[in-house]
């Protein structure tokens, strides 16, 4: 099984509120269709939210640990991150493949300590069905919180570990992890290779940073690649792309 | 904690396609607006298909049994049963309701025996942080049958039981279960009772039959009540309403 994160400033244009990077997505689509036609690989994709849903969570005040109280919040937040995973879903269905929702607000939850629990039996019988579950970026109950962002590189993480994935691609906006000559480095296997590059690890960074994304893949068991949009096929045809975390 | 089953019929006009009741609907959202004013009593809401989904799904020939691997009818039928969800919570926000959505798709599966798992524990600590979860009929993965029908009252058995609701709430087309004259019968506390009226009990119907809904709501502990619109108020305010079944 392979679990795939579509880097939301990927396929949305981030300069202007709630507007698809149409081309990007559709690329992505057709990588990703390619990849399933004739093979038995198991697919999980999770998105995250670009320009839809970050000014949405800005406004309204709301982080992974910052929440809200109010349903109006929560349907604005989550509905446009509904709305992007709506524009996902139909691109990968024109391309044959059998995308459908899985939206975390109705699934998952964060305890008293902001731990997040997300069931995934669900993502594993609909991949075992031959389904492709997509989830995305959104809001989940928060116990004491009311409701806070949970990022789609959190979702990744506890997908991959949970469904004991093969392998974890994050398609992102970057090639790689760079160095300071902004070369790709082509292998991390622990934060310190790294630390002179992308300074100190904030174990809070959950909704996009680089360091974030690094410290959070290195725990997760099996091997996780960051890489550009020109490489996803190359990716899941099972090459080596971009970086690999060990 | 109160478990509310608004039927798909009541909410919806069942002679025309994905057509609401406005009308109805309005009544049940002030009705749930007057009772949680200056209550602390936890709520949850669970609504039929009524007009929505259940066409969808003959066209496709999905029940609780058969199912689909297409996606295209799973996004068919589940974004039928989410707009009309999108309107039910319309209806109620606008009544200060502050209610939030759960899609069961997104969140439960059948096992290979068609046993339903619905995770609650997100609707839990939404109840805790004072909104009001809007669950409904929907699709959910289904293992060996891709994607089966869940009804509401099925969700209903499963919330109640594992949120030890303290009343379930059925309102209905019909003011109760009603004997031979069309009398409501106040209280039912087995089968046995109803047997000459609704007929042998079928376990499998599970999609809006009374005789499913009575024998499933009679293994629920705690009560029930079977009550038309025009009761749901007095149901809300603890009053003993139409059918009660303990």
């Amino acid at each position: 099984m392979i679990v795939l994160k579509l880097g939301g400033s990927v396929i949305t244009d981030k300069e202007r509120p709630e507007t698809l990077d149409n081309a990007a997505l559709e690329r992505a689509a057709a990588a990703i269709a390619g990849a399933l036609e004739g093979a038995h690989e198991k697919l999980v994709i999770v998105h995250g939210g670009g320009s839809f849903g970050h000014h949405n969570a800005s406004e309204h005040g709301v982080s992974t640990t910052a929440g809200t109280h109010e349903a109006s919040a929560v349907l604005d937040i989550h509905g446009a991150m509904t709305t992007l995973n709506a524009f996902v879903l139909r691109r990968l269905l024109e391309c044959d493949v059998q995308a459908v929702p899985v939206h975390p607000f109705s699934a998952a939850y964060r305890d008293r300590d902001g731990e997040l629990h997300l069931p995934t039996e669900q993502v594993a019988t609909l991949c075992a069905e031959g389904f492709v579950p997509v989830l995305h970026g959104d809001l989940v109950a928060h116990s004491g919180s009311g409701a806070t962002v949970v990022s789609g590189d959190e979702l990744v993480v506890e997908l991959a570990t949970a469904l004991e994935s093969d392998r974890i691609g994050v398609c992102s906006t970057v090639p790689g992890v760079l160095d300071d000559d902004g070369t790709v480095i082509d292998r991390i296997s622990s934060y310190s290779d790294v630390a002179a590059v992308l300074g100190e690890s904030e174990a809070t960074d959950v909704t996009g940073g680089m360091a974030g994304k690094v410290t959070a893949l290195l725990e997760v068991p099996g091997e996780a690649s960051i890489f550009g949009l020109e490489d996803l096929e190359a990716f899941l045809a099972g090459e080596q792309v971009g970086t690999t975390l060990e």
